[in-house]
């Protein structure tokens, strides 16, 4: 399950960045001001806005949420038709202001912006290239490396962006904007989700289509793996920069990254995850081996697969769990004997519902683990008999180093526990996962990158490798 | 349905306030954080925390979400073992300074606090007669009523709220705190909800029973109608001031105030809601009248009734509204043109489940019904080719007195059309509402004030009832 | 001398609140937002805004300095032709919010806002006495007794202010607003000072006179002791509610706590602290036993006596100590190693000047010592050979009853040391105060309140008197 | 004069930035910040700090004052013995995000930082030379520029410094911190101050000598034009890095920007102000064509000359004027009508000594005009019988190319106006400035940049000549 934020628990996996840009529609601030409304869930660490009123560019950015930094004063000021947005969710170590993003890039032959979404794998070997010519990085984003590396390459415009991301290896999915035109690209992979829709008659581009209803966008459509967007007054011209491409979808995007009202690459976030559901129930069933009395699904990640299991199994779907909406970014730290409160401020257990009763637990993924043990913990506190976990994703042993922060295999639980030693661990009744093929056959496709399940990684690793391997050395 | 606060939309009934003690237990303020956080949901407005460390009371309190006034540092600022607390909701006009709870009484025979939930309907009265004897009010709180009469009363403390109380008609729950002992009232109708549990070797009581959990509370009860409980060092003493009670809970507290988390005079909010939802299925199925493919609720207060009645008519429960978690007190509001957007930053329709289908949509309530038509108005723009709107509770017809703040009947869409002029209003294909006798069948029991929706108000309405009848007569 | 608020130090005297008033003048709540601006020296601990738009009175008040309060926003949402302020200064006991002024009295015969400076000697028999009679009081601010007092009469609202008044025993000025009238009133020893001036076809009340400049205030007077002003629209109506009056003005508000630019009763403060640095000079040279390079003042309410005993000792009066102007109330507090750091944020010694220098440093009054120790400190350091300080006022050596914060006895070094041993505790060459006849010689008038100096109190002093008997035992 | 911050008025001259650099010294943000507060008044627009604890590198930055950004808890987390901070005036342009110092390099090779004060001529050429070599920028600000010089450079870290400085242009004074090193930079003419002291073992930059103070510096010295400090472990070593060096530091520190307690190239501040003010007593002496009664500064610059004047000229020294200490960064704006409050809410005439009186006012320089015409007017309604304006420095007739925001000639009064005009523009009885001859005499030093006075610039000017010519060509 996946908290927006997770203040109190630890061992849980990070959420995404989220990029918003519009091209030529009348008040281009206020629109990425709503899209990025609608993207908050990707990231509240900081947020920023950059806007162009065809002469030049203005870009204000900040910390915490999108409201922190905007307001109906702020949004005037940044005059244009054309704008790029960005929310950010950022590690520990990287919350300085430099790594803000939109990145702007000031120079005498005309000024652009980038938003940014994803993890560039060969991004300390372009850095250290960099910097031996001469190049300055003043923080520590990719989005930096992106605007040195566009900066660098010669030719019009739209051949400095083709070139500079052929340097790029790794999950990728960024916006452009320059005074009069923008530029879309996602990795030849297709690791990270770019949309396209029409408003009026301009275009505005998104992390997640579930942005394009507020800002009434239509004909819908996903950037390609290996393609690069070029929008300008005469409308949108389609490139494709990458010779080799094929579709790898960040699975976890579907599991709990996105909105459920979202669709990626044609498949809805939530018709996705309610089907992962069902098959979790098929393979129940099949096995035979489990009753229970209810289904209840961890708020509000998982409530689409607990729905999908309730509806397969035939039991009933319940609402044993509550959220709590005013779990914010402020709040009080329980003292160290007071540990447990930090799940219990935001999650209730509904003790009538689920006193006395045999429980189907329906989670999203398991990460550390130490929260899944506090769910249990909180529903057999609250009477639960049995507490039987089904996970709507596969086991995850390996890291990530596409931009979702599992950190490294050691914080895993599943990298270092087997499969019933993880149940006993979160005390549960019985715990299972969905396998990668099952997984595949629920969301009826095979364009999934599940290098985090199974450690086959689509693109080449660089120096990440060999951290990987020297860490699987380390575990023997 | 209902919004946390609702800023752009109008017409929706608020929210309740919230009241929170704690009697003899270690870190009383946190743990009133703690349980104010759980009844965030009654009021956003201001809060306020009233500690007594056996010798001197010490209060903090002030406007926006407990997060804005607490934090650490304030709250080890207020040392003690007994506490009080508030969240605040109000009227547009009452949001002053002085109207922020708890009410300090500072006195030389010992200062008191008091938190109060409710409305007194012969406030002006009391207020006027005070007033004539020298009293001075400095704010428009009911609160500051009570403090008035308790201190206006002679013999020990008991006996002084207990003739307090005698003069106080209407609904009321409130909590006050000494340095050494705590007393917690019910109006003799019940009509606000007020709850006990141990804590440790002490006691803390709250407005909701979902906030015990997270201070650890056990062994729980109701305060009944018309009792007095005083709270000190040698446990609780029950007092029954009044001759005459009766139990009428608002039925709005089972529809939507509450969490579904919480039980009220023993009906668990959850299981009241969706046995609503079964009956509203159960009567069309008897009727025969509605073929319909998916059930969707209105997030979050209506997901219980929905449940109910997607497993009573065996349609599909369907995710087809998403809340966008992030919506908060000080976003941009949509300039006139944009008025729509105002719904769509709060709610988004999941086009890939709603395109194409006949939608039961399971709301808890209409006020104005500006808000229905605009949810009705959602789901058909993303498709949806039939909705059929079922409410959870009756026709609202007439104006709350006692806490609810529907203003006056004028701005009751029931009040003013029929039921087809109301359909017709939200633009819905069907409109159905719970009729009073089906809504105490499905929560199976008749302890219920049922005002809003027949006029029969359960106390004197003073005044009140005078400003009604002129209403009522100038409608004719 | 006197720091706005002594965040590092301790022992220092206190400031007074300001008040302020405008009746019938366009854009009421803006004047007085710049007439709190001019008397925000007075207090920075909260403030507040009272409107009256003829018909209602709206109020908004917070903690802080008054640009934490009011922007352009708040000032718009306050309309009106009628206004109160306040600038409150509190001691660290009486921070709440209910403390917060004006004080708002809302009642069905007509809301009324008081504004009070000064302090009530009989406020514990008041508050008693009104107790015993069912009152209620939620903060512990005498303008909270004013009210009380005043709703408590009968009579029309000018008799009710007459009769109130006649119960107060101390210093108070004070400003009462109701919707269509405004009251002014000084006690009847004057010791806090009023003045009111006109302004287009309205008037204005303030503290100090200083604030009349930015408002375009003309006709400028005093209120008398003893005197009630009644305000309306048919202009003022003098009215004198006592029968003996002496005027006895705080020569403290001379001494230090008024701005230089401001006149109270017919004296100008800056040239009543010349003419005291002038008749310091004059001593010196009449005893001829001082030998010194410079005269330095210390900033900023010390510069006016320094100059004058420049003027007329001969000696070049400089800049020897400089202040930072941007101390304000979050600094970091110096580490208990650095403690020194707290005085050096606040001055500097000019080094080039002091080096090597005999110096005759001019200060207002000595409270405890400490900070007159740390500055001749501070100068020494800077290379000060010698430096014999001279205070523009008498020895402190009684406490004030009368709003001017000097605790008890035992913290004025005056009252337990003499001259010989004070010199020695601050560590400075030689040491003079200004003898009370010597002061009034100075000032030109003995219309003041010197009880600090010699314990000879104008007023009645009921339990105040008791305490400070016993001090004086006690310390026998 | 000058304002902290000119928000009422317009065409005043802005103030420079601060820099402060601590080496090997415990808790050297802590000591940075109390640095940086003692250089407050170079800048408030925005403030940052960064720290090395020897092993890598912190940076905070924030816009506002250093109280908005630090506090005990920010400063706890700058951990290290190393540290740099930098306090900015920015322009009407320039207050992004991306220009707020200190700049950071991260580097593969090490991180540095730059703190930068000064104005570098050749900006453009070298952004455009580095930009065509494929070079970012960010922001806007001059750092940015030496930042990327550096990492540009071969060698190792002096000698790229050494080079990189040799390409500069202008005025400059900055400092770089590594992990384990520290520069400190002066550009050949010194043009911008820069001293440094020791603490304890380590050592302290700053950019004025006033800081020192609450360090605990002692053994001051000035790094010396064309001079390059490198701080490390086994001290300073000192490199001349230019050929042809002069001393030509900025006229207008010592006329207004610095404190009166700095002594810059061994000169003070204070002196040298006291004795511009009497060299302009002399004047008026020996032309003997002055009768006055008093003699009043502009606070709180003009104080020093004001004082001299007065000492030399014989007449009183007067606080005719009062500065307000609240004038804070938020104030509400006065409407157009009330355009004569901004000046009124900084400075008060005393009415009781202005009042029938002939008076020497004596201020630092005169840019626009406007705020002088405001000032004179002030007293005149106060009651000045004749106002005779003496200016502490020549009439400024060119443009600032080194830091100073004077903007265009076409702004500067005395560009365009002769003395009479200016004269009476201003509404003064008399004006003299003090000639650039005699300005040096009183300094008692020819080592001044006098190029705003004269137009004699002590560097080549680049493209800024050329402006320049056109502009005095568009004048003819």
């Amino acid at each position: 399950m996946l908290f927006e934020k997770d203040y109190f628990l630890t061992g849980k996996i990070n959420e995404e960045c989220g990029v918003f840009g519009v091209f030529n529609v009348k008040d281009a601030a206020s629109l990425t001001y709503f899209g990025l409304h609608a993207l908050q869930h990707r990231g509240q660490e900081a947020s920023g806005i950059a806007t162009s009123n065809k002469k030049e560019i203005k870009c204000i950015k900040g910390r915490g949420l999108l409201t922190e930094t905007f307001n109906n004063r702020v949004i005037k000021e940044l005059k244009g038709v054309h704008a790029v947005g960005h929310v950010r969710y950022s590690t520990a170590g990287g919350n300085e202001i430099e790594n803000i993003q939109p990145i702007m890039v000031r120079s005498h032959k005309g000024d652009f912006a980038v938003s940014h979404n994803g993890n560039i794998v060969n991004a300390k070997e372009l850095r250290e290239e960099m910097e031996n010519n001469g190049s300055i990085f003043q923080g520590t984003s990719d989005s930096e490396i992106i605007g040195h590396l566009i900066q660098r390459e010669q030719g019009d415009f739209v051949e400095k962006i083709r070139k500079a991301v052929l340097h790029l290896e790794g999950a990728f999915a960024f916006v452009v904007m320059r005074e009069n035109e923008m530029y879309a690209v996602r990795d030849h992979n297709g690791l990270r989700p770019l949309s396209v829709a029409k408003v009026d008659n301009g275009y505005v581009v998104s992390s997640e289509s579930c942005a394009f209803d507020i800002v009434n966008g239509r004909e819908e459509f996903d950037v390609l793996p290996g393609e690069l967007l070029k929008i300008d007054y005469n409308g949108i011209q389609h490139i494709q920069y990458a010779e080799k491409t094929q579709l790898k979808m960040c699975a976890m995007e579907y599991i709990y990254f996105s909105r459920p009202d979202s669709s990626i690459d044609g498949i809805n976030v939530h018709t996705a995850r309610k089907l992962s559901g069902r098959m979790l129930a098929k393979i129940d069933k099949e096995a035979g081996d489990v009753e229970a009395d209810i289904v209840v699904g961890v708020p509000d990640s998982s409530l689409s697969a607990a729905m999908g299991y309730a509806e397969e199994s035939g039991l009933p779907y319940e609402l044993g769990l509550i959220k709590n909406r005013y779990v914010g970014r402020t709040f009080i730290q329980p003292t160290q004997a007071q540990r447990e409160r930090g799940v219990r401020m935001k999650l209730s257990a509904v003790r009538d519902i689920v006193k006395g009763k045999r429980i189907i637990l329906v989670d999203d993924s398991i990460v550390r683990g130490t929260t899944s043990k506090r769910i249990v913990q909180l529903l057999k506190d609250a009477g639960a008999t049995e507490v039987h976990v089904r996970i709507g994703s596969p086991a995850i042993t390996h890291p990530c180093f596409y931009g979702v922060d599992t950190s490294s295999r050691k914080e895993l639980i599943s990298a270092r526990k087997n499969n019933e030693e993880v149940r006993d661990f979160i005390i549960a009744d019985s715990l299972k996962f969905l396998e990668v093929d099952k997984m595949m056959e629920a969301f009826e496709t095979e364009n999934l990158c599940v290098a985090c399940f199974n450690g086959v990684y689509p693109t080449d690793l660089f120096n990440l490798g060999v951290q990987l391997k020297e860490e699987i050395e380390n575990e023997r």
